[in-house]
């Protein structure tokens, strides 16, 4: 099936209106960059004066061309833009790119306009590009739409590559483009996807994820507008193992602020795209250099790549240094096994090291049959999964055929780190071997890599993932859902019981004298809580007592709460009050699922209490979430000791809580149009077991609550 | 006065014992060097056969020279190194450089060898650089003592600089020297410590502090042997004006297992070296790339700097990105003030921002006048310190020279970010005008190179360490030192109140019915401990009971407790039981002071609790700390709004724990020859005042179990 975008980005004929004979004017850069490429297909450059363009023959009008183009460039200021697009839909043009900014980003009047567009496209179906962008370039197809001069200033040397440039900016999409060339790595589609007022990102990366000359995509991001599709060309890049890198705009206020005023989208919440990225396997860069890195290293990918390293050096600090950094960028460097030491021992004198990092010694270097047996230990050894290389270069120089060789034979990675200035770099790199010339840079570039590398092309969990997508039935392995609003903390409690989340032993009372009899029932000590539907902030209106030892202070309790309420929430409809067995000793966890504007339903586990909020010690993830997702959400927190016996405390039931986060999850997912956020804060884990304290679920008109309790 | 590493760094006159021909070995390495670079002093070749090496006229003997050296590099085996030493220490030879490895790094034999060289050293006072070790050069002087074939193989281009290079490792000294050489910055010295048997980093650097030529060094350091000269070094640096740039290895365990490996020199505690760094403005480096660029920015280096930038770019993505990592790098964007916006706006199109980051737009570059004009209000803003200017090569090209103008007429540093390939670069350089290509880059050496700005050269806080470490006299605003070994808790909390850190109201009771009574005077709730100056961990030895609230409870804790000391710890002497009123509501902090190894006395702080110890959210100082540095401690910790009236609890008293902190640092450094450790655990931080709740003293000669605690 040919991708609907085909026409707008491997087009076999381009019209461009408004075309100029001059190369550096707007409606000439496009038509230069396909003469002096060569574009094997057809080119219409129109103007209603002009004969020929840039050797290209003209046309007066969109309407005079010999065939419908597949892409037309409108090169015009934004009020003609519409009606020129009127034309082209009414011959059939399937495709046009806008360059004209004037739009969204340009107050009222430009909003309106872009809104007609949006409309325009909705209504004719046609595959708009921008506005307010610099077109795109399909290398490999010598197809470019783009005025972006970059093409003619610094013309690529190495040709068409496999590497797709795909951002929010054109600048940002000239700048990656700058450095891949300078490191010589070929691109294969550059688009800039401006305004999108009819496709957005996510829609290029799906032809991205399609597109067979594509092994990796370098993405700059300021909102996404369908994280849905995101999520499903994210899964297609896993699972065709190609390589996402995104960076993400906005992470301060100062960057967003930028941002904002720059796009007019309001950059989302970052740490769960954050979260969205790790859960797809999206390598998050941190700056443009790495980005390029990334790519580049991407052309030399081993699937047997992973997280453990060795670290190969000819001196003992440098090797320390490389194994410091490596390690604090969250990579393993094993100790290497008992024998594999030994038959390293062989070949290094005993001023070197063998364990891990391993420091060859510069004597050992002119041995180059040493330099191979230790070589060939290391690409053999089933503990590791890379070896990295570090010497100055005139030493290098001497191991690059041994490190060829036994890279090519063997298929482990091989990655080289030059504190010199090695002559064989060229040769290396050309051999298979990728050779950084900084340590920063290389653990920057490697340690992502080596984590994107470790995780298989298509696990379970993303098919569950995308199955969840695919399917649009009600789903879930609790009772059918049945309207959730304005239900009490008692009837949210027994039904999130029936997606296997068991609550606190409590019991609803109406006077005081009921209380304090459910309360010798349970067992002192006991809280007492307001029960009412319309009160979500018990605390604030004087609705709870914790720690009630005895009857008396029960009952009194009881008329303290109801008076309270009736003086600070006199609206309030009061069903009575919950009496609550108070459980010590436990683990609290906070679990919450709320509704992401751009991804939907995500859930969020932390440990609860004031400090994990100065902390930040969270982490998210897109529905669903099975068991053993929570488990891994659980290990990601800094704070997964306490559940795990820190400091010789009893072990918390982390499996009850994974169920538990599962089952809180299932329920939400059940009820997702119903709800805007669900909210179990406390989860106690127990020793044995898990209880909810408190439950709270805002129905979706609720929605604009949701913020302000945060 | 002549500084005592002259003749070694600076030497008139070079002896090479065990000279070769031959200038790639070992003997005819430092030999080639000074006759290529043109030493001007006088050059000694001794070897026992040669009548000339290398067009110097060679020596049989040591005995056999002309005049007495000022340093003999000894290109000698271990073994005859030291018989070696002894003849150059008859003839008055004061410094020699060791090669030779097999000493300490080699096994006990070796260890046996370098003590024998480290006692040699203390009984002649020779000044001996190793052994192990690269040796050293000044560029300036063109004296060549090293063996190091970089000299020869990438001769520095630019000629002697103003950057010293001082590493433990020799591998780490030629890979920087190569990273610098590639940027074209001069270097003044190099020098390699080696195993620093008699001659250490910190005296190294003290020459370098003392050094006119040498205004900034970067320095590796896998152990410092003498903390304080260090410290006095390094205020050398900070009163100087210099710049001092460390790598500290050994950060991961990975890291220092191979560090040990390499120098036999113990790791020390990083986060201690880490907090030793910022209380002098030493900054700490990540990676070599890094500690060359502060290097190279150090010659830019502008006093009116600091950690307040705005941000000009031509795009607002590129902008936003920018600031992003700004601020994530810990410096700010300050909003601009109105005045400026509305000066900016008069050359800037609504399209445009002038907030900051500021965005130009393009179309701007071409306005020369508007640029300038732009530069101009920005360099002219004092809320601004820097200003960070981010284009594609070819807008630079046309804004180069503004920049350069506005910079040197302003005073301001400006810095350049080019995300193409101007062809101003060098032009704005030799301007004044530091010029990165790429973002990652620029913001890991802006941010410390800002922040090393911001301080002044020489605070109050530096003075006062000086003239602790200047002073032996016992100090203290408490009472004099009295014997603290042997004191229980109670005794230890008065003591600790004579610094004017108050203790929690307690009273001492010997049996059960007084420590009722006890309680009943000072309200319950109280606490119950067992006092004891025998046993540390009373909670261990069921030594505690909290929350007692009639005399009845009293009464049977007492007696608990006293069964369970009897029973658990049967020699302790027991001196009572405390009895101590429980308060609520406080903010718990942990306050020690230990004595490092390397430093000695040190104070931390921390908040108090299970999850600080997992967040490792705690600071240290070493002493002295008075209130205004402990308020910046307490400000250090991510917790520190707890303290603050976090989600609107009540303020604590910050000014009293600020007392309370100095307090015990106070009492710590009248006691310091006598202590070990003081921990006070928890400190309670109250709406109005502190109180000690628990206090420890371990005594000097306890030292080891302070280890066994951690």
């Amino acid at each position: 099936m040919v991708h609907p975008l085909t026409p707008l980005l491997a087009p076999r004929s381009i019209a461009v209106i408004g075309a100029s004979a001059d190369p550096s004017r707007i409606g000439g850069v496009a038509l230069d960059h396909l003469r002096r490429e060569g574009f094997p297909g057809s080119v219409y450059p129109v103007h209603p004066e002009r004969h020929e363009v840039l050797g290209y023959r003209c046309y007066a009008s969109i309407e005079a061309l010999p065939e419908v183009p597949d892409v037309a460039v409108i090169a015009l200021r934004a009020p003609s833009v519409l009606p020129m697009l009127e034309r082209c839909a009414a011959l059939g043009v399937p495709a046009a790119v806008v360059y004209a900014a004037g739009f969204a980003e340009a107050g009222a009047q430009g909003a309106a306009l872009q809104s007609a567009l949006q409309a325009f496209a909705q209504r004719t179906g046609m595959k708009i590009s921008g506005p307010n962008c610099l077109g795109s370039a399909n290398i490999g197809a010598r197809a470019y739409t783009t005025f972006a001069g970059v093409f003619r200033d610094a013309p690529s040397e190495s040709g068409a590559g496999r590497i797709g440039i795909l951002t929010q900016s054109g600048n940002v999409c000239t700048a990656l483009y700058e450095l891949l060339r300078r490191m010589n790595v070929g691109v294969s589609h550059f688009v800039n996807t401006g305004n999108e007022a009819a496709i957005e990102f996510s829609d290029y990366l799906e032809y991205l994820a399609d597109d067979p000359q594509t092994q990796c995509v370098v993405g700059y991001v300021e909102q996404l507008r369908d994280g849905q599709r995101f999520v499903r060309a994210a899964l297609e890049f896993a699972a065709q193992d190609k390589l996402l890198v995104i960076y993400k705009a906005g992470e301060t206020v100062k960057g967003s602020e930028a941002v904002r005023s720059h796009t007019a989208a309001l950059a989302g919440d970052l740490s769960l795209y954050r979260a969205v990225f790790r859960q797809l396997n999206v390598v998050e860069a941190e700056d443009f250099t790495q980005m390029a890195d990334l790519a580049w290293l991407s052309g030399f990918s081993r699937r047997s790549g992973g997280t453990r390293l060795a670290v190969v050096s000819v001196s003992g600090a440098m090797g320390a240094v490389l194994a410091d950094r490596l390690t604090l960028a969250g990579l393993e460097l094993p100790d290497l096994p008992a024998e594999v030491q030994q038959a390293l021992r062989a070949n290094i004198p005993d001023y070197g090291m063998v364990a891990n990092p391993v420091d060859i010694t510069g004597n050992v270097v002119n041995a180059s049959a040493a330099v191979r047996a230790i070589m060939e230990e290391l690409a053999a050894t089933p503990a590791l999964d890379v070896v990295v290389v570090n010497a100055p270069g005139y030493l290098l120089d001497r191991m690059a055929d041994v490190l060829i060789d036994v890279s090519r034979k063997s298929g482990r990675l091989f990655v080289v780190v030059d504190t010199g200035s090695a002559g064989a770099r060229t040769r290396l790199i050309t051999g298979g071997v990728p050779v950084f010339d900084d340590f920063g840079r290389a653990v920057r570039a490697l340690a992502p890599y080596c984590r994107w590398l470790a995780q298989a092309p298509s696990t379970r969990r993303w098919a569950e993932l995308r199955k969840t997508l695919d399917s649009d039935a009600s789903s879930g392995r609790g009772p059918v859902a049945e309207p959730i609003e304005g239900r009490d903390e008692h009837q949210i409690k027994r039904w999130l019981a029936g997606f296997g989340v068991p609550a606190v032993q409590e019991a609803v009372a109406t006077d005081a004298d009921a209380a304090a009899l459910a309360a010798q029932r349970i067992g002192f000590p006991v809280a007492l809580k307001v029960l009412s539907a319309d009160i979500a902030h018990k605390t604030e209106v004087g609705g709870v007592r914790l720690g009630l030892t005895d009857a008396q202070q029960v009952r009194a309790a009881f008329r303290d709460i109801m008076a309270s309420i009736r003086e600070k929430a006199p609206l309030a409809t009061v069903s009575g009050a919950l009496v609550q067995k108070q459980s010590r000793g436990a683990v609290e966890l906070i679990v919450g699922v709320t509704v992401d504007p751009v991804f939907g339903q995500a859930l969020t586990v932390g440990l609860g209490g004031v400090l994990t909020e100065l902390y930040k010690d969270v982490t998210h993830r897109l529905l669903p979430v099975d068991d053993a997702l929570a488990d891994e959400m659980l290990r990601e927190l800094r704070a997964f000791p306490l559940l795990d016996g820190f400091r010789g405390a009893p072990k918390a039931d982390i499996r009850a809580a994974c169920r538990a986060i599962a089952g809180i999850a299932a329920a939400a997912h059940a009820q997702r149009t119903a709800i805007a956020q669900i909210e179990v804060n406390p989860l106690h884990v127990l020793a044995e077991g898990v209880i909810v304290i408190d439950a709270l679920v805002l129905a979706a008109a609720d929605g604009n609550t949701t913020e302000e309790r945060r």
